[in-house]
């Protein structure tokens, strides 16, 4: 598989350094800990921190600026940041600074987090967190909350959160909105290929050549099932059918969309699929207050589409998913 | 090839469809024409109109809105619109506003938009076009000039021109520009993947799993050299190496740089790329002003990358370059 690389080694400093030459007006970059960071980081109240395993660009160092994150913290191919990095991301704030992190819900990546979080509270830090398990592909009710996997729906918590600490919210009132917001916020997704990741010779998953799988991981985690691929709108129906039994709405309930490709999906393909969920809520009389189309966390160069919901609760919300960013890839 | 499509004949409008989903506070869609417009069409003394054939999502309408296009025009996979919908583009406008083309250099674009220019121009309207040539991978000599097609720079002529639009140039101020900015604009790309058209049983060329292809067209015309796949940094030498010989650049130039994934090119992968320019760049002692990296003008789902390259020769180019803009895909 041809990769536009160099040493694979230096696959994550290159890459930083590349967003870095795109941003280098508005952000700097810590190459010892890989960490981008806002230049302008003292300007608000609460310091807005995410990060993760690399291989899900543009998430997050693309949501880095004014209105939405401070900091993102880069780690390796889908492995996470080490509580050093965090910690260094961290100390970058001002003391007078408070700290929300931005966690998706990946044992590893949680742990870490919390880990530099105590740590940083040694320090004196005013800190806390939030967790996004927006992922509900897993069928079985026994481990299902143990496993609700945080993936692209994270895009529009960054978003809202970003947008409130812009606005000078403090960091109880951050973890709140944040809280709220997850609770509302489901995401699934399709799979047409597997992600070829540069450290491994092998696929995580293994697709016929007419086959999707749905409810695939962003690591290739097992999906909920493979089935023959017959067209956009069965997949929209299968995706959407699933999302109803969750939310049980009724007509009128207001809904924020993010449509999201995987890494090779074409934005032809995600306009087309953006229709069909159009056709359906429409069917549902959904009052939809905002959608966003675009290849936003991806799994490397995997080829597949996820659609995340979040029903609106406060019409605040809505107002914050549609203020203005300074940021790369939003 | 699974594609997250329906009815290959809806296509295009489902797609549109889609993105009007997406932008419907800011944007209509004319289903008999496949036109994207912005609502607020007669905000500017000059509408700038582009287009071509649809395959290169998010080009051109992912340009549409303030600060960029007025309108983009949508014709089939590959497949410029015909003069009847060019027509029906510019007859939205007011009959108060001129009109500026923004034409990409295939053969048939340009009869179908002088085409319906001059049409235009029997109903009294005050219209004119710039045709872009930056992509400049034809190596014979005598064929040059006739073969330079309209590639991803377009997207730079279509931000500069707008945001000069919009603080309210006339006809001939934004078509001299336009003109200036042409010449200084070459691009060159890479693929090391086909373009899948679903309208097509076969890729319109092939390579070996571990080949590239330099200066292939973004309807995969021909390129000028099929070879070994090496690294991220060989892709980038051959490129600049090639640009530097027809700008005969000198320290301290200022230039601006887009950097284009050809529609299944990572994120991650372009950013390795663009760290490899910089670096290039840097040795050249080239006075870098503004860099953009990203999916802007594709060939459907081929990997590979490009590479545009513009001159700065007025400060003001790279002020509109910068200026702010509400469209969805800048």
């Amino acid at each position: 598989m041809k990769k536009i690389t160099n040493n694979v080694q230096h696959i994550i400093r290159d890459m930083l350094q590349g967003f870095q030459f795109e941003n280098n007006d508005r952000v700097c970059y810590n190459s010892k800990h890989n960490i981008i960071y806002r230049k302008d980081l003292a300007q608000q109240n609460v310091a807005i921190i995410s990060g993760g395993g690399s291989g899900h660009e543009p998430a997050d160092f693309g949501y880095v600026g004014e209105g939405m994150l401070s900091i993102s913290i880069n780690g390796n191919i889908f492995v996470p940041p080490t509580p050093e990095q965090i910690l260094a991301a961290i100390r970058l704030t001002d003391k007078k600074q408070a700290v929300l992190l931005i966690i998706k819900n990946f044992q590893a990546d949680v742990q870490n987090f919390l880990s530099a979080e105590s740590l940083a509270k040694e320090e004196g830090r005013s800190i806390d967190h939030v967790i996004v398990n927006d992922d509900v592909s897993v069928e079985d009710a026994v481990s299902y909350s143990k496993r609700k996997r945080g993936v692209a729906g994270t895009i529009l918590v960054h978003k809202i959160l970003g947008a409130a600490a812009a606005e000078g919210y403090s960091l109880q009132q951050l973890k709140n909105l944040g809280s709220s917001v997850i609770k509302n916020l489901h995401t699934l997704g399709v799979a047409l290929s597997p992600a070829n990741n540069p450290n491994q010779t092998e696929p995580s998953f293994t697709l016929n050549d007419n086959e999707v799988y749905y409810g695939v991981g962003i690591h290739g985690e097992k999906g909920y099932r493979k089935e023959e691929f017959c067209s956009s709108e069965k997949l929209a129906i299968e995706l959407i059918n699933k999302l109803k039994s969750l939310y049980r709405w009724k007509q009128g309930d207001k809904f924020a969309i993010l449509i999201n490709g995987l890494g090779a999906t074409p934005l032809m393909e995600q306009y087309i699929f953006a229709n069909d969920i159009r056709r359906l809520m429409q069917l549902e009389n959904i009052d939809v207050r905002f959608v966003k189309v675009g290849t936003h966390l991806t799994s490397i160069d995997m080829k597949g589409i996820s659609i995340s919901l979040l029903k609106i609760e406060d019409p605040e919300w809505e107002k914050w998913l549609k203020s203005d960013v300074t940021v790369s890839s939003w």
